[in-house]
């Protein structure tokens, strides 16, 4: 699949994200494996729990939500606690802070110790460059409803030869999040259950649509249109909560005395949009503005142009150059 | 809810059917327990499938597919090899034969043996009456996409108390099928994790033209259609492949010159129609007539004058009585 920049067969499972996580560490792993895992937001964290829940051990490094891993820090971590790891989990955009990993370079160091890489790649699909086989990545898990422009509900996974391999002896147990059958069954083109039809259907056509506009140009996009968002909210003297801000969405520290809770609430009830808050522990301490998937350059100034608004009157701002930021980074509007 | 006649929460997951059973063994089953399952088709089967995936005792009781089970047999065998069983499985109605089982008499005979029943319900849901706290059903299991009437992708899980407490102990793995995690969430109006939206608010309006329709009403059009269905076959000379069939589907006998495959090729190719084969190891040894779900009387009127089209055409019949037969079901078309 292109969007993977895979050989291999990627597949899809009816469930949502959190079950291809779950698909991912059930067949990979086996019981006494210990689980190395990246934690610096919800997904991060989400990992870990996934892994115990499947009785695995897990070693986790953990940093402060916002924040990145470098590559050398993740090599001094697998040289030290994750030593025992044969598996680690990198959230490649974290989709609670809107930090991006450096997946490529993480991936270098990880398989140089010996180890396979499980990549959360929900909000980095057709977001960010992937490149499954040349980098080496073991395992790949998306959902439909980000970079893919679908509604929630399929989760798309893909194995090297190498974690195929693993699954072979994986003892955890799996039915229908069970990778072997559904490897067999596309080979038929088939599924081992009933799928999400729709979803299905509707995927072809997402594919089409990158395709049509090209891989290039879709992240091309993405980039133009998260500068924009930066630029605009640092212009309006906000900061940005991520270090090293993905490209599928911007994160946006709240000031101290005041609640994130407000700007999602009136620019919903004001200009019928919805962007996110913080999740718990950052409820109110952050707000999210998605742009990934399918958006084209109007939603993004209409977007920057509502948060302007809602900014002065909320008086969390007093002053305002966001027209000419966005025009920097867009051009001129109707251009 | 209305259509499982119960006060308890009735959980929504994203998952297909087979994602529901599975949530249901993995919640309520723990290491060790032994599973008793009513095995005569693919459904039955897939059960102990499911509960051997996760590592449990499985005792199964097989009959020839097609063929339902008495609450008589049920208590025979639950005396004998199911004794030592704490839970018991039944397929309301066995998509893969069309038959029905007496779900609410093998659950008394069950229960007064100590046993708690999980109901596969998928293609009796909104079909036949359930009655989920009278009848004492521990867990029943259904899909969105039968008598829901919505595309494939949202699966139903309610659970009795004495599951719930059972839940509490259980120590198989699982994550995203984690019930009590759902069941947390949903008392906040919430999920866990993201729900697959589209079907949830489409679960909403199915609801809802249930509710206008009348439940009662439902049942008498799925017993009138299935009634019309079983009648026309007949009276084409066709055999009926279940014993017990259900109002969900009527499955036909092939006979054993004939390759029922031609028939749901004959009616897609010539009639834009869409009717189900066997499935392994049935295939062309019975086709399927769905009729669960949205159906007016006019699609049952139209399906079965093509059914019978094609069966003269492919002459496994030389006569025809399926108008009168279908005007004594349906009353005179256009009525």
């Amino acid at each position: 699949m292109r969007v993977f920049n895979t050989r291999l067969p990627v597949l899809a499972l009816c469930a949502g994200g959190t079950g291809g996580m779950e698909a991912a560490i059930c067949n990979i792993a086996s019981s006494g494996d210990t689980v190395a895992v990246l934690n610096a937001g919800k997904f991060g964290e989400r990992w870990g729990k996934v892994a115990r829940a499947y009785g695995l051990k897990v070693v986790e490094y953990t940093k402060r939500w916002g924040e990145s891993f470098s590559p050398e820090e993740v090599a001094e971590f697998l040289d030290h606690d994750g030593a025992e790891a044969s598996l680690l989990v990198v959230t490649h955009s974290e989709t609670s802070t809107g930090a991006l990993n450096d997946l490529e370079g993480i991936t270098r160091i990880a398989r140089e110790r010996g180890k396979l890489v499980i990549a959360d790649v929900v909000t980095s699909l057709a977001v960010h460059p992937i490149e499954f086989d040349a980098w080496g990545l073991a395992a790949a898990v998306a959902g439909s409803q980000k970079g893919l422009m679908l509604p929630p509900g399929l989760a798309l996974v893909a194995l090297s030869e190498a974690a195929w391999d693993r699954a072979k002896r994986s003892d955890l147990p799996k039915f229908s999040y069970n990778l072997t059958l559904a490897k067999d069954s596309l080979a038929k083109n088939s599924t081992p259950f009933t799928p999400p039809v729709p979803l299905v259907l509707a995927l072809e056509e997402s594919l089409r649509l990158i395709e049509d506009e090209g891989l290039e140009a879709v992240f091309a996009r993405h980039a133009r249109h998260a500068r924009a968002c930066r630029n605009a909210v640092t212009g309006l003297g906000l900061e940005l909560f991520a270090d090293h801000p993905s490209n599928g969405l911007t994160a946006v520290r709240v000031p101290e005395d005041r609640d994130g809770a407000e700007v999602v609430a009136h620019l919903r009830e004001r200009h019928a949009m919805r962007i996110a808050g913080g999740q718990a522990p950052m409820a109110g301490r952050l707000f999210r503005l998605g742009h990934m998937g399918h958006y084209r350059d109007g939603d993004i100034r209409d977007l920057l142009a509502a948060l302007d608004e809602v900014l002065l009157e909320l008086a969390w701002v007093d002053h305002s150059k966001t027209r000419e930021i966005v025009e920097a980074a867009l051009g001129p509007a109707g251009s």
